[in-house]
């Protein structure tokens, strides 16, 4: 908690890091002295009493040490991979999106994709891929972050994969994964805009829908670490048939096979569509009010806006954040699914949460996944550092 | 935190105290000081090194000074009032049920009944209203607890009503009002089920549906006080009328009212049906096989698991507790929505959260009440000497 709060509001004196977490000022300078001992934070001179813009004695700020260590950050998309390098205050260093050549992986192909994914990156900066301390990866699925375990991906042909061992065993380095929309809210939460709030959601749909909750400022993840599964709720009790073969999952509804599904219905002659050029055809049809295009689309957005408003019912949040690939397309969407979240959620005569589109590209992703690893670094070395002293 | 911890732990050590609660030993020693000195807890001796079971110095435990305040703790249901007056420990000390005349109420008129209601348990006891240090108040409705401000209530006329100040001056003492649903919750954390649980759900299902949302051990409420909604997600888009003037609310389907608006149809002859019994008689007919009784019911069932799945793919949670009225007629029901809520999660190779069903009286949830109450006396001593040191 305490990096996290260095991280955020960096630079900043002790006792705001006390105050902002609610930590012991005692217990926050033990923690700092250690993380100063380990070279991830640092002291950081006092600007403005220097310059002389502020009168008294200076304080001591706090910050990240940008070069602690360098990490790797990886956003498994369905037909490409994106990888960042960032230092350790997460400034990017490089960047590199590489395609892939199909959707789902055995284990040591994705392994080996994400490797030479990485070893690219690291040789256009003029690194090798063995400078860095660890990588953070970030695929849509059921994932156990806690274990790096994978209940299930669409990116990988099996179940129950222990991906994040497999991963570092290729990468040689240490490998932290996450649900991809948890490493969006993190990304929003460090450097977007959830910097501020304490209790929001980011809703991210391309091509499946996934959901990151912030609670008290912490992701959170669920017992058995495959909560936050929002796209496969189900909006209807025996409805649209789902790729993950149950019934009625808004995803079936909303994600861009869901509309494909229905687009092949609409332009049965087009049999080879390709999906993406489907999804936008269908969407530019149905803002220009050709039918069945724009029945096809309303539907969508106001299944979507059912979810949304389920969602504002439960959680009563601060903000959503709208993310993802889907919300470049957007205009007719986006009144639908904002009038259907005003319909659907009780009524109080308090102002309704923010409901914001911040259209995320796969790159912001993978600094969500740099950022992972660089808490997954703090906390080995702290670990470590407490495993000799004892 | 600390207060809670005692209560909920206590005799407890100190050093125990700030290990569950993750404060610092030494802020939990000045937090503990305080509260010994506003007579709110008191050391209690070490039975077991007394009685030689132990051996070494004896420790010294905290507990709750049960003679500290008497508190009244009051469930508004649909057709009654339930009371509990209970000392600083949560014991209780009278309880009384009194009968309501109709459903909703003015508010002057509400708190009239409240204050009878709470007059008279204390008679019950040998005791005076104004021995109360404060009360508590539990209904239904959206609810911001942190003002005592109610947004809508089935139990009040108007909407927008500050309750608590309104109950306050007639009843001469302080009121704490929340959500019926988070005070079963928390008298759940405090003496039942959720006791070892951090992360649980209580979900009722009488008049109307409602949750209590517990996460690392806190009752979650939202931003706005009007989270924790669930009755009225959509389970259906464009579904069933509902009270609330919306459509296709899980309440629609599941709610006693929504059970009679069916049984009306199934057995049209009986127009002058009292609520209740069409219930009850609708649950008997449908375990009995009688169409349409069960074919209501099963659909009420699996819409009602529907909504369950939904609130376990998004929370996972430990554990979920079915509590309240319609829990007393079950069993068909139950394995309807077991099932249901098996076929409709996320299908993960761990086990699912355990779903227990905890039938619970009206004079549970008062017991819930009177402990919010504890809890507000607890922090008005607190910061009114933080106040006056000030």
């Amino acid at each position: 908690m305490v990096f996290e709060c260095i991280r955020r509001h960096g630079p900043i004196a002790r006792v705001d890091v006390a105050n902002d977490t609610g930590i012991s000022p005692a217990t926050v300078t033990a923690i700092v002295a250690e993380m100063i001992e380990e070279g991830l934070v640092e002291e950081s001179p006092d600007v403005e009493a220097e310059t002389g813009k502020k009168r008294g004695r200076p304080r001591v700020y706090l910050k990240i040490r940008g070069e602690a260590h360098l990490v790797g950050g990886l956003k498994i998309a369905h037909r490409s991979i994106s990888t960042v390098i960032t230092n350790f205050e997460g400034e990017q260093i490089a960047k590199r999106e590489t395609p892939l050549a199909r959707t789902s992986h055995e284990t040591a192909e994705l392994a080996e994709r994400c490797a030479e994914a990485i070893e690219e990156t690291a040789k256009d900066a003029g690194l090798d891929a063995a400078d860095l301390s660890a990588v953070g990866v970030g695929m849509a699925g059921l994932i156990d972050a806690n274990r790096g375990f994978v209940h299930w991906s669409p990116s990988l042909l099996s179940r129950n994969v222990a991906i994040a061992p497999a991963l570092s065993e290729r990468l040689k380095s240490p490998v932290f994964v996450d649900n991809d929309a948890n490493l969006v809210a993190m990304a929003e939460r460090l450097f977007g805009r959830g910097r501020d709030v304490d209790d929001f959601l980011v809703v991210t749909i391309e091509n499946g829908v996934g959901i990151g909750i912030v609670l008290g400022g912490q992701i959170y993840r669920g017992v058995r670490g495959c909560g936050a599964e929002f796209g496969h709720t189900k909006v209807q009790l025996d409805g649209a048939l789902c790729r993950c073969g149950q019934r009625g999952c808004l995803e079936a509804y909303v994600a861009d096979y869901a509309l494909v599904r229905e687009a092949s219905v609409a332009y049965p002659t087009n049999d080879s569509i390709d999906p993406v050029h489907a999804v936008e055809t269908l969407i530019s049809d149905a803002k220009k009010g050709v039918q069945p295009a724009q029945t096809i689309v309303a539907r969508a957005a106001r299944m979507f806006g059912m979810g949304l408003a389920n969602l504002v019912n439960i959680f009563d949040p601060e903000l959503i954040l709208l993310a993802g690939e889907r919300m470049h397309l957007d205009h007719l969407y986006e009144e639908e699914i904002q009038s259907s979240i005003r319909n659907l959620t009780v009524e109080v005569d308090a102002p309704p949460p923010k409901i914001v589109i911040h259209k995320s590209s796969d790159e912001m992703w993978a600094m969500g996944a740099a950022a992972f690893a660089i808490s997954g670094v703090t906390e080995l070395s702290l670990r470590k550092r407490r495993n000799h002293a004892a």
